[in-house]
């Protein structure tokens, strides 16, 4: 550590804009590898993004099938009483063929038998004949019918070769839905990038501590974005505390490094004796991408890169250090916009910033000399084309509070021509 | 089951409408029990709803800090350069009393001692002398600054008794941040209901099955909904696949009804003679709450309730069955529009429905007889205030490709005036 005599007086990293901090992580996001996998058909796949594109090998319907339950019947057979001359159930296959005057009684999904051409449904029709036994012998349509009616051809919904889950498509229920509807049983998808959380600072202490000293602090930060990544379906490993301590954390960064793709830590990024995480990821041969962001909360937030050996990697993988600010609100939307969209871009996510919408204000805003991201509460109007914005609480980086009930960051500009952004204006926000 | 002949022709369930859907399910949701538990504060608990309001014991600051790294000083002593007598860095507290011409150097989250008025930053200082060991021994500001500048009052955040986690608050990373911030243990939180999932059908094989005999098909609807409703948070449990069997269905129910707040079946609920779910819910005692709705897709789903006695509770509680046609759109879209809701109402959620925003069309869509929701895929465009609704293929009931990258269901009305609704129109959408 330099001496605190001969330190620098002033940060030596100038602080970017966030349209070039957002383009130097995209460019770390094209460069890092991304990991693949072949994986079974199952509910642990959901979240992951398919890369290699699912094709079918059948057509769905694999045959003539109804739609409606009634009656298969010839439809131009001029005949309005039809003789009921057997079932078609879904799972039970009447395999004769229909006559003219004939007719099929079929349930949704029933497998419509040969010569038929229509099915008419059973609300349109009476039952005019039975047998002793109360089975249908004939039945008259109310109206007559035009062919194809309430029929799904072969293939008319996918066709053998379709593509049924494009490369590059997050698997939710739907997308499983359809795997299993396939049956395919083994898909090809991106592997989840790994991403560590360690907490730096010499005042941290347990979150459990009962009575804290002092100058000490429980480390909320931790636990809180272990959480975070995880909500986001993100593989966390919890690296815990480490102090102030410049070999203790690059001990603690090598070791980590090892094993995951990226490690987000907080604190040791500002102009204080004992911030020193940049000097350790220098020495651990890693290049600062920036260091500064004019942006609020979280101006001394630093992103470093550099290639790592992993134990099992003959060639050395670049791997990304965020090192954001101790201030929970600052590592919390630090970590919405620069960590998760890294980590959705590994992932293989096409979309990988929150969805934007304009929202509307609820309240005057003053503006800052950085652009800030201002945490939001949103209220849905019945008669409104925009959902309210309200803002949660203090916004201090340091009030951990702010981000309690947060729906949304509210994108506001720097202060220009006015010093408030008023009450009812239109501005964006990022869904979280 | 009643002879064929003898059926009834025509659904003895008059259709209702949404709204009235809609009450319903809100009416049997404030009447099923909610249970509550008392959970230890990690991350199992993120998604669970507050059922007892959170307050701090502590104040937050505990005492005055420095928002900076600098000097504490005293700001009215009239003198510009300080004798640095000290320390006071986060996790080290300086416990001397300043005197004017006095500083303490101090980091960010540091105590700020007694005497002290404000805190100056690094930035705005000079190092005038410096002892041989080049440890600082005065500074000069290069401004005066007012009392007050960069510190964090005791409390200034949170004081002792306010309300850190309102009940009604779904836990999120924020809200497990600050409950460990607080070194808070346990928490009042509601229990999650659970929901089982059961597939009914005689046509229905495993989705692993490799050749599908003609009439028969694999079932995604079990797979679909088990992944649906955990993709949402809930406890799923699989009941699999059921024959459409009076005895067997009956037996299925009556065993998950003992260990399930509410049970999802798919199938057996339209006009097809095998459609035996009503009759069946009605043996079990239970009362059908609607047996069809008007929309689509959906037109035959069928809610019922009843008190049944769980293994071990005293009274009988009051369960739900939500008997989803078969056709895999019709599923998946009545469990967003009927289960989720319940499920979150009993899980504590304030916010029970999909957030609606408003969505500019694509292109035209043609209108039904019945108000539809139809799958759409979103585009954010940068000079849009509206983002773009893009349809997600043919919309039939039985095409599960129509649900593959949904992102929302537009909300659309029956036709009257017009057969379409127009490119560019606006339309509300419930986001997914």
């Amino acid at each position: 550590m330099t001496a605190p005599a001969l330190r620098d007086r002033e940060s030596t990293y100038s602080a970017i804009s966030m349209k070039e901090a957002e383009e130097i992580m995209q460019n770390i996001a094209t460069k890092m590898t991304k990991h693949f996998e072949t994986v079974d058909v199952n509910l642990s796949i959901l979240g992951k993004v398919v890369a290699t594109t699912v094709k079918s090998t059948e057509n769905m319907p694999p045959a003539r099938v109804s739609t409606k339950d009634g009656y298969a019947i010839i439809a131009n057979d001029g005949k309005r009483n039809k003789l009921v001359i057997g079932v078609s159930l879904a799972g039970s296959v009447y395999d004769g063929v229909l006559q003219p005057g004939q007719c099929v009684r079929i349930s949704t999904g029933g497998i419509v038998p040969e010569g038929s051409t229509a099915v008419v449904m059973v609300e349109h029709t009476i039952c005019t004949k039975r047998t002793d036994g109360d089975e249908e012998d004939e039945i008259q349509l109310k109206d007559y019918i035009s062919d194809g009616t309430n029929i799904r051809e072969p293939g008319s919904e996918v066709r053998q070769g379709d593509v049924i889950v494009r490369s590059g498509a997050k698997i939710g229920s739907a997308e499983l839905g359809i795997l299993n509807a396939f049956g395919i049983k083994k898909v090809h998808v991106f592997k989840k990038p790994t991403v560590t959380i360690i907490s730096t600072g010499n005042e941290l202490v347990a979150p459990t501590t009962e009575y804290v000293p002092l100058g000490m602090v429980r480390d909320s930060n931790g636990p809180q974005l272990v959480a975070l990544f995880k909500e986001y379906g993100f593989d966390v490993i919890d690296g815990g505390r480490v102090s102030d301590d410049f070999e203790l954390i690059r001990e603690k960064l090598e070791h980590h490094l090892k094993t995951s793709d990226i490690i987000v830590t907080t604190g040791g990024v500002s102009m204080g004796e004992k911030d020193n995480l940049k000097e350790v990821l220098k020495k651990l041969g890693m290049e600062i991408q920036f260091g500064r962001v004019m942006m609020k909360p979280g101006l001394p937030c630093t992103v470093a890169t550099g290639r790592i050996k992993n134990a099992d990697d003959v060639e050395p993988l670049l791997k990304t250090v965020l090192a954001l600010p101790g201030n929970p609100a600052s590592a919390w939307v630090c970590s919405h916009l620069f960590a998760l969209p890294l980590l959705r871009k590994l992932s293989g996510y096409q979309r990988i910033h929150h969805t934007q919408i304009k929202v509307r204000l609820a309240e005057n805003i003053k503006l800052g000399d950085r652009p800030e991201y201002v945490r939001a509460h949103l209220e849905d109007l019945d008669n409104e084309d925009f959902p309210i914005a309200h803002v949660t609480g203090n916004q201090i980086s340091s009030n951990i509070g702010s981000l309690v009930g947060a729906m949304a960051l509210l994108v506001l500009p720097k202060k220009e021509n006015s010093d408030f952004i008023r009450k009812n204006e239109l501005v964006k926000a990022m869904i979280l």
